[in-house]
């Protein structure tokens, strides 16, 4: 069993690398190298890699990918057809992008910046108290990190409604299934999450059309990629009061670019695409345990479908 | 069945007369009046009532708190030791205080703050990623609302353990029972909350001996009553380095006097006794329950332990 392993970074790769030895003694684990030789590996564990590395590499069988979305991945112009291409699943993201939503919601409907900017003030003064009803919550994209936001926000007693191309089903949560569909789940949303896979049916899916469809006073996550969002659409429809603030971890660009008008909106709050950051300890030990079951021959989960782009 | 009214304001008291009218047509409702009659009621529904309506209502045979502390009612010199005392369970209460939690461990486990502050500073550079072994939350309290704080918080992933005097169990709760078991919980406690019911045994239970025995960098959660907290000893746990920060809903003094240390405190954050509000729908649902359930002899849950004081 031979692995070839490449990331963005030398030492990321090479962290890489050393917990996948550990994890696996039976196999052979070699690092990426610009110039060196093909090692005839069958399995490729990979993170943004250099369009050569299927060039070189003519034995794999499969390719791991070190995140879930696998959108510049399949953009690779050689990538082989018969490359199994596995996405990562979970692997810790699930509670992380749960609990960086919770926060965002709650710090609005309990009014948290509000009672700081009242402290400030020296001022004592209950505000109104929460109505749940108020705060419908609608996640884009019912896969194992939406169905992880949709379950937290419903345990925390607010209304969720999941919208997904196969109109998954979800206890507790109104689901919303394909294209049709999407005006009426807008129309009960307030809070947007965007949580769907970049492919060329949902780049673009966040513009004035349809954020101006959400409920007055609305909010937008984007936890999905940059790509999904119009940029130029979204602070207008904040200005224009329809919306009422967002929270971006993910951009056109990324670093987002100097001089972004993002970087400066009061309403609109960043974060540098750490929403949900891959833990290592958790990645390794899923990847090496698909690694064995694949090379026994058997079904794995999270092989992405090439046509559908995830 | 005559029930008899009382809350701090008369148009609150109206309010909840009319709600409980509406819940149980087949009940007369008296709102409490200072220089009315006696009206011979058998059922009291009360918040911070006046000493008088004891003295005057001589036929009460339950008395019904719209809140879950106790501790106010039971210090009222005149209160007859055959009236039954009901505390308010729930009621919308155990979600807000979930989530109260949550927004402060996840801002802070997070680095929420740090990243608002790069976003104005313009500068986009990842932190480091969570690592919830390092936020071990411990609850002080595991009734309902201690209860659904601790599974909101085991269910985000955080390693949680509950400190009561029973030493109640909960699943994927370390729980830890009576005095002698304090200074292990609070040695392996970086978030301590506190629920506790205020009793002569709990009074200033936080103070400087208890909480210099957190973990570095701890934080304290006070959402019991201000009486639990020992005020003059925080600011100089957290100037000192030993803590890094603390959240108060309640306090010894309510509304918080002008020019108390903690209106300006840059670690301690105050909100005014709103982390979670009876809601409204939710209590008078509960009472009425509860009074048809008395009303027929059988058992309901809630009833005060004076001995206990909860």
């Amino acid at each position: 069993m031979k692995i070839i392993c490449a990331s963005t970074s030398a030492s990321e790769q090479s962290t890489w690398c050393d917990m996948l030895a550990a994890a696996l003694p039976q196999a052979q684990v070699f690092p990426w190298l610009d110039d060196g030789p093909a090692c005839g590996a069958d399995i490729a564990v990979v993170w943004h890699p250099p369009a050569a590395l299927f060039e070189r590499e003519r034995d794999l069988r499969v390719a791991f990918n070190l995140g879930a979305g696998v959108d510049s991945l399949l953009k690779l112009p050689n990538l082989p057809d018969d490359v199994v291409i596995v996405r990562l699943e979970d692997a810790g993201m699930a509670a992380q992008m749960a609990e960086y939503v919770a926060h965002y919601v709650v710090r609005a409907s309990r009014h948290f910046d509000e009672y700081e900017a009242l402290q400030k003030a020296g001022r004592w003064q209950p505000l109104a108290e929460i109505d749940r009803r108020q705060w419908p919550i609608g996640i884009m994209g019912l896969g194992v990190l939406g169905t992880s936001v949709a379950q937290a926000m419903a345990g925390l007693s607010y209304p969720v409604a999941g919208w997904s191309r196969s109109g998954r089903r979800l206890e507790g949560v109104q689901t919303f299934a394909g294209l049709e569909s999407l005006p009426d789940f807008l129309a009960r949303t307030r809070v947007l999450v965007n949580l769907l896979p970049l492919t060329p049916d949902t780049e673009g899916i966040l513009c004035r059309a349809t954020l101006s469809q959400l409920l007055p006073e609305s909010h937008l996550i984007n936890l999905g990629r940059g790509a999904h969002l119009v940029e130029e659409d979204l602070p207008g429809l904040i200005d224009g009061g329809h919306m009422a603030g967002a929270m971006l971890d993910v951009f056109r660009v990324e670093p987002l670019p100097a001089g972004h008008p993002f970087w400066t909106h009061p309403r609109i709050k960043i974060t540098p695409h750490v929403a949900a950051i891959t833990l290592r300890r958790e990645t390794v030990e899923q990847i090496g345990a698909k690694i064995l079951a694949f090379m026994r021959g058997e079904t794995i989960s999270g092989v992405v479908a090439r046509e559908r782009g995830y």
